[in-house]
């Protein structure tokens, strides 16, 4: 089994990638600290073609001189936006259609093993800050809220981590036929 | 909706995890370089409550004054080994009847969306190096490759994304009610 050259595997250009048909998805990061994070979240909305990225708050944009550093380039492609207040790309995204989930523990969440998704709607899941999570009027006026089931003893995931598994669980749920 | 307080989200504690079923997975890091990607793997395969993990080579143990900054407490609730080399993990997991996947763009590989688990087998997953991936060696020595479907511009996920990934999908695939 030998291994795909870069070249070998085929990779969509920037050009290609603004043209081409995406994921109806588009993920808001409510007050994220770490670049680290946000920059593996580019390269995971990247690798998905979800439709953008909003960065609000305190969250860092690729206009961060370091963003390059954990982005890798997925910030030259991704389209983004930046809102100063979480709510106000809530109340965009919702006057515009999009059916928003916060990604948080909360009373009466439902569970991401059981979340069934409509292939004709299009989406946005809200993931909030590394300690204090979503904000709780972010969470107020959201459509509903998703909790990834966990079986530990830690309270949480890393943030990137748990907008990689909701990204790749939508993708399957959404449509694998989009891309091909 | 109400974000639940921490003492809410009914947690086991470290001894009920270790005495608890586990998911009958084990995640063999090849030369993982990032305390951050090794620290954010404990904390996910805490939550997924999986058998252990292999740390290789280069890859920092729970025993590196660092670990706890990124693994947050998981260092010491999950099971874990350190072998030298990767190639002696996997020799040992296919002794002990573990079905051994790498996970990589190579040639024949299967994509995780059609992957089929047979949920009375075990299985170990192979994570590579951030920058070169599963050694060859390690991955001709696995009993298959496992690849991640991509559809944007850049050649690869984050290695921790990449594991929390895969780790869900085989939690969904191998059996929910593990630990119902």
């Amino acid at each position: 089994m030998r291994k795909l050259k870069i070249t070998e595997l085929n990779r969509i250009n920037a050009k290609e990638f603004k043209e081409a048909k995406k994921l109806p998805l588009i993920v808001v990061l409510d007050e994220i600290r770490s670049l680290h994070n946000i920059g593996s979240v580019f390269r995971t909305s990247d690798a998905f073609r979800i439709e953008s990225i909003y960065l609000c708050g305190i969250t860092a944009t690729p206009l961060h001189s370091e963003m390059h550093k954990t982005a890798l380039g997925a910030e030259n492609t991704m389209d983004w936006k930046y809102f100063k207040k979480t709510l106000d790309a809530v109340d965009q995204l919702k006057k515009n259609g999009y059916i928003v989930y916060s990604i948080e523990q909360v009373e009466g969440s439902m569970s991401l093993t059981n979340l069934v998704l409509d292939k004709t709607k299009k989406y946005a899941i809200v993931m909030g800050n590394e300690v204090k999570g979503v904000q709780q009027e972010v969470i107020d006026n959201s459509d509903g809220c998703i909790e990834i089931p966990q079986y530990g003893t830690k309270h949480s995931l890393n943030v990137s981590v748990t907008t990689g598994i909701v990204i790749w669980d939508f993708f399957k749920k959404l449509n694998l036929s989009v891309f091909s």
